[in-house]
């Protein structure tokens, strides 16, 4: 594979799925930083050269660009277990990382950055008004997760897959800032510990 | 492939993805209507044997579920040139269809929806709230686009992919309720063109 650089910012949920897929897969990748809260992403020469959409990460692939997350976690993943083999479980890990970012990462992701990061007063009113529905909609996320982890070591099939990565991203930080309690999850709880234990784990502060 | 039936809002853009991939690949597809406005995909019933997170579109597949449009997409169009050949392509295809989850379809298809569909007067506060936001955030995503589509005739490589189809739904459609302004993006309009011309093609409201 050519040289792997993800352009990222440490603290995000978004670009540590993107290291810790590479980590289970023991691929090598460079690490170049960004500080959003100073807009670093927004600069002239970042949305010429890097990502037009001004945000990470974006993984880079010799001399291309792949910005998403989910999408640089694909590139990576592809030929490996991480993708299951059949044609419905590879839509349905699919499904679930779409899931993650309509659902989940909007409000999951968001209320963390928001609380933890950015701080409750500096938010702007319009910010403000929208963390009760996001609050909602997180609970609504992990409520679905949880009843499917019920009855299932795996989001998809019986092993990990991206699917997995994709959704611990921010799940097993949700708690940051005060914006959900995992403890009203168990079953997320227990698949929390299982990724976890992982051959190549690496934490979101390694 | 086993019998395909689409649980499905017609007008939704989200459920016209899935026929239209299903259509240029030549594939028929059994479509069966709920009304979401009046709360049909949030029954029991429904929750408990189309789809827990109580949406559509749900792609059935003989007995499987798959909910998400874009997972969806990815299932009928396996194996066809919808999904390019090379590994970067085909990660970008999806980086495509993340981003038109994340920064077009919350502010293009839902501004639409609030404003043809459920009409303005009958929005929450929170809601009405949201609409300037969600314009902006919408042209951002349209001049994204715009700007990527004055050098290239398809979002990837040199034909038609998932990527448009996904990024077409919504767009086509972006002005109804008077969301957006599609004059504003000529590169976009060409595109929105072309891909009416494919072989196969059918229009949201067939």
């Amino acid at each position: 594979m050519e040289k792997l650089t993800l352009h990222e910012y440490a603290a995000s949920g978004n670009c540590y799925k993107i290291r810790l897929t590479a980590a289970l897969l023991g691929l090598p990748i460079e690490r170049r930083q960004y500080d959003i809260l100073k807009g670093e992403t927004r600069t002239p020469e970042f949305l010429a050269g890097i990502n037009a959409n001004g945000r990470i990460p974006v993984l880079q692939i010799g001399e291309q660009f792949l910005p998403e997350s989910n999408a640089a976690c694909w590139y990576l993943a592809e030929g490996s277990p991480l993708i299951p083999a059949s044609r419905f479980a590879r839509a349905d890990m699919l499904r679930w990382m779409f899931f993650e970012q309509y659902n989940h990462e909007p409000n999951v992701a968001t209320l963390r950055f928001w609380l933890a990061f950015v701080g409750e007063a500096n938010l702007s009113d319009a910010q403000r008004g929208q963390i009760a529905a996001k609050r909602v909609a997180g609970d609504a996320a992990l409520r679905l997760m949880d009843d499917h982890l019920a009855t299932a070591d795996w989001l998809v099939g019986a092993q990990a897959s991206l699917a997995d990565i994709a959704l611990y991203a921010y799940t097993h930080v949700a708690e940051e800032g005060g914006g959900f309690t995992l403890a009203d999850y168990p079953h997320v709880g227990r698949w929390l510990a299982r990724v976890a234990t992982l051959p190549g784990y690496l934490a979101i502060t390694d």
